[in-house]
């Protein structure tokens, strides 16, 4: 069987295999945080513009959408959850911001999906990515592909397939016209396109399985064909399309789990705030007493966190020094800070010029775009020195998990503002997988 | 100036620059031609399920559809279009296929736009798919990359654009959205998504023209940045990023044309179909004194067409021996033989195994695919033996142009069966570029 027709056959089993229950916590995780992370970006400009491109209105008390069909939800949904770059990330890309979209939006339309459907939905869409990605020796963003936006294509058709109950056949015929429709590019970073590719990936996956459903064909080789989906998108053609899926020996959701952004700036910066928050913590240190800050961190970080002296809270998701800032003064990095008003504040501004980066060359062995780890050294005004210990793997990273505190507090404040319950919605989250109905994430957000 | 603000600049001026006269021929046999394939085309099976997955309703006597919006519009004319594989080729894919619908759907939307402005739209849509992949060394399907669904959906937001009359920084924006709604792969020819991937590049196309209007951001060099457009599609990166753009120097169009197909069966038998009627023509042949023919054609269009025994229309869309079988019987290859019936007669049948191919393995200069010219050898029952010219160009090829009179009998063909006036439809579209409003192509098709 090639790898097309497996992962048909894969998707009808998902329906109900047995699944590893250690797979539920990162599948709670993602729908925790995306939810979260959905909320904050709706009323972002990109995120009204694609609503109105599809006659859908947001609710500000509720979290899904009336009105409009599911392909047209996950949409919205999509490019909400990414708007912000606050969402997850995992398998060189944002998993659940176009799984969780796909998936709410498929569960409202089949009529109420169980959350133990959406929860085999989002493994189902996490395994095939991580199948066909794991095929290829390369990165694809290096060549110019946005792996969420074309990986994402198939999860999502892969989730929307198990929630519609497709058997392998048609399953492979969606997985197949999915193939079809991914698309996405990484120059578009920095512009309303990156989001609005990532919820066009879950649309085009739900209007995979709806033609497949409807009677259309697809190649059952559109993967592994030497004309097909891997190649095409490859960076060098160093391809496997021969060896048979793990699926079903193996579940890469427990290998590579979900990595949660707990600041909403660039995962590059993610470290220091760690680094610079704990030393703060630690030695009692006021911002005010702090001389310099020198930070040590991956020469690739280092040249993505390109703004030195942040004019906004755009500029400054991409800015070492205002990160640094932002832990000492706030010692916290949140979207409170993530503000204009924040930003250009006079403690804020005057904090920046005293941050120096020294770039590291050596490279961490497995996430080669890093150093092995961070640190932060600083020099007090009664010039002592101090330094944080080195921080391998950021607070929220699968292999140094959130603990539902932390995963909370970046929840309350992401729904801060709109008129939601946030600690119910919260904690039906946190059980996503034993809701009786998808709708139970509307009913429970909405203040009683 | 990059390429993406050399687009933006061509599609605002292309609203009002001179266009050498020349050019209007290729965009009025384009329109033609698509016209005729699209109303032969949206009865089949791929064009009505995504019809019906936008509540379009294909009226049998008019041309166009109401009550969708123009983006929906495209994607079922350009899924019809392209349906049956008898649309015009050019530029390593299908111009018409995309450029026809998305500016019928567009011109409707836009209030009716005139012939002036769907020539000029064509043009430029045309010209930017010309640039684009004039700019690889390499072939993109030899990659996996289905053109006509990649550049097509660049191509259908340029002529959107000139439609809407976007600014220069607009129309980039909308081009550089265009640029991540790409997508589509070889891997899915012979299938349902072959079609509906042209279909869905037309309505991607407008799509991001709307969303450019709207206030969407992308970025202005999403072709040229290394990470952008051109190297994400390009087989081995062999890519000009750094050369100013030709608009306005030069008019591809005028020197790559569009050729017409005058068989609905693959392009690479159109030379021998063309070779067999015109020796039986000339030496007034009956197919049943022919006891054997000889078939001398390229390697590569020798081993795709590899049905040598067809039972069905299908098939036979990938057979030399039906294509000989057609134009000895019928003296012609159209939609009346492309029907099981024909392709089941016992004539039909008897007539195939008669047929050799010798493959040649010498390759033209300017297109490699094929030999230089493809020859039909034929031994008579009385032992005589003939044989026709070499043939270079098939019919229709722009360097062996269609007549009136040759697309009048295509366009005949394919409107046959619809309850269409397809006299006045032809005339009218041959003028398309003098037409008072894109209705008239509607009202001028209707018997009245």
């Amino acid at each position: 069987m090639g790898l097309t027709a497996e992962i048909g056959t894969f998707l009808a089993d998902m329906q109900r295999c047995a699944l590893p229950p250690e797979a539920l916590a990162p599948v709670r995780a993602g729908f925790t945080d995306c939810v979260a992370v959905m909320v904050a970006g709706r009323d972002e400009p990109v995120s009204r513009i694609v609503a109105a491109s599809v006659g859908a209105k947001v609710c500000s008390d509720r979290v899904l959408l009336d009105l409009v069909d599911a392909p047209a939800a996950a949409l919205v949904y999509g490019t909400a959850a990414h708007a912000i770059d606050y969402d997850d990330t995992g398998l060189s890309g944002h998993p659940s911001a176009v799984l969780v979209p796909a998936i709410l939006a498929e569960s409202v339309e089949s009529g109420g999906a169980s959350g133990q459907t959406m929860a085999r939905a989002y493994i189902a869409g996490y395994e095939v990515w991580a199948e066909l990605i794991g095929r290829d020796k390369d990165q694809h963003h290096l060549k110019g592909w946005h792996p969420t936006a074309v990986f994402g294509t198939v999860a999502a058709a892969s989730a929307s397939a198990v929630i519609r109950g497709l058997d392998a056949d048609r399953a492979a015929t969606a997985a197949g016209i999915s193939a079809s429709l991914a698309g996405g590019i990484v120059a578009n970073f920095g512009t309303m396109t990156k989001p609005f590719q990532v919820g066009r990936a879950a649309q085009s996956g739900l209007q995979a399985t709806r033609l497949a459903e409807a009677g259309f064909t697809a190649s059952h080789d559109a993967f592994e064909h030497d004309l097909g989906f891997l190649r095409a998108i490859s960076p060098n053609r160093a391809v496997d399309t021969e060896n048979p899926a793990a699926f079903g020996r193996e579940w890469r959701i427990l290998q590579h789990g979900v990595n949660i952004k707990l600041y909403p700036i660039c995962y590059g910066a993610h470290r220091i705030v760690d680094a610079m928050i704990d030393v703060v913590q630690r030695d009692a240190l006021r911002a005010d007493g702090i001389a310099g800050v020198n930070v040590e961190m991956g020469e690739a970080s280092a040249a993505i966190l390109r703004n030195h002296r942040p004019q906004s809270a755009l500029d400054a998701k991409f800015s070492a020094e205002f990160a640094m800032a932002a832990a000492a003064i706030a010692g916290r990095c949140g979207m409170r800070e993530l503000t204009n008003e924040f930003v250009l504040r006079r403690d804020v501004q005057a904090f920046m010029p005293k941050v120096a980066v020294t770039p590291l060359t050596e490279r961490s062995v497995d996430e080669p775009l890093h150093s092995p780890f961070d640190r932060v050294r600083i020099t007090l005004r009664d010039n002592r020195a101090v330094a944080s210990e080195p921080v391998y793997y950021p607070r929220g990273h699968f292999k140094n998990p959130v603990d539902a505190e932390a995963l909370w507090g970046k929840f309350a404040d992401c729904i801060d503002g709109a008129p939601i319950d946030a600690r119910r919605l919260f904690d039906v989250l946190q059980e996503v997988d034993h809701l009786a109905s998808v709708a139970d994430i509307d009913t429970q957000g909405a203040r009683s």
